[in-house]
């Protein structure tokens, strides 16, 4: 995702009290954070923060922790942070690091809208592969269970294989998410973009 | 799918030697039939017969077994069939029966285009229904292979889930096939008609 970069996104981040720049020293501690054991569900790539905002908002009884790496895109969604939603933290950080943050502390991974990486050379980067599957594994609680959107035909294609090779079973499943029966739908900033084309949905566990 | 009435259809099914009417005697005895002990590929509902003729054409070394309930529609299968191709025999029969027909005889199974049933109270009626898997466990030889092509997306998203969750690995999955690098498919005549629009492809195995 390209944006303007944001003139004061240093300060804006540096002050925020909901974002995390060192994720790794909260390691195995999250829920001591949180001052709770609620649930933690974590975004992986959320963009500009709306839809992992609007379920902070909605489910006050699950922790949800958004992670961006880029820091223009970051310092959006921290912009738009209410003041007051205690369930909500937004990391800095790399994907691939995940191990490096949790330590079998989520109970669920969204992946909206991640980067298709169409080229097959590319294929590993993609944040279904199966090395991040490997990866979610070491920080997944109990249950894995990862929620995925994407407009993306070759990324869902292949996400859909690799969960299956992972021995995931399906939950949910829509070709065409806004049409479907699936209710509760809560868009991406990405996603209000695109009404009107089809939006590949899979809900799987394991 | 509807079909003129074929005056002559009693006298197309008698005459033709490449027709089984009686599928449950031989059971157990399909190598014997075809004189070798070849691979069997199965198509449930092959409609007029235009996919699986060119694939008995095409790949001599496997002997292919349509089956088709309506008479009308296997009567029209019957004429286009070529006199010489003995790896091909049709069967008018109920797909619910299978396993009376066959007994760990079957390599691949086909489903082309079947009907969607696509009210929920219809869903076990669907080919690939968890009913069906079952039926098919019975009938296939070793590696339960399942090969679908569908232009209906509610039938394809259960039969995806059904698959994964009698723990069916995908091979191949397209969601818009005549776009994809799958190679040497062979279209039905249902498929001919849709050319530019969506079909969706998986192959699955266990």
């Amino acid at each position: 995702m390209r944006l303007r970069n944001l003139k004061n996104k240093e300060e804006i981040l540096i002050e925020s009290k909901s974002l995390i720049l060192s994720p790794e020293k909260m390691k195995g501690k999250w829920a001591e954070h949180f001052g709770n054991d609620h649930p933690i569900h974590l975004e992986i790539g959320m963009g500009k923060g709306d839809f992992i905002i609007e379920n902070a908002k909605r489910y006050p009884d699950i922790n949800f922790i958004g992670v961006e790496k880029y820091d223009s895109v970051i310092a959006r969604a921290v912009q738009k942070l209410p003041t007051d939603l205690p369930n909500l933290v937004l990391v800095r950080a790399n994907a691939e690091l995940v191990t490096d943050f949790f330590d079998r502390e989520i109970d669920l991974i969204y992946l909206n809208f991640s980067d298709p990486w169409p080229k097959k050379r590319h294929a590993m980067r993609r944040l279904s592969s199966p090395l991040f599957l490997e990866r979610y594994a070491h920080i997944f609680k109990d249950i894995n269970r990862i929620v995925q959107k994407t407009d993306n035909q070759i990324l869902f294609e292949s996400s859909l294989i690799s969960y299956v090779d992972a021995s995931y079973k399906i939950e949910e499943l829509s070709l065409d998410l806004h049409q479907s029966e699936i209710e509760n739908n809560i868009m991406t900033e990405y996603e209000k973009k695109f009404i009107g084309q089809a939006i590949y949905y899979v809900s799987v566990k394991k």
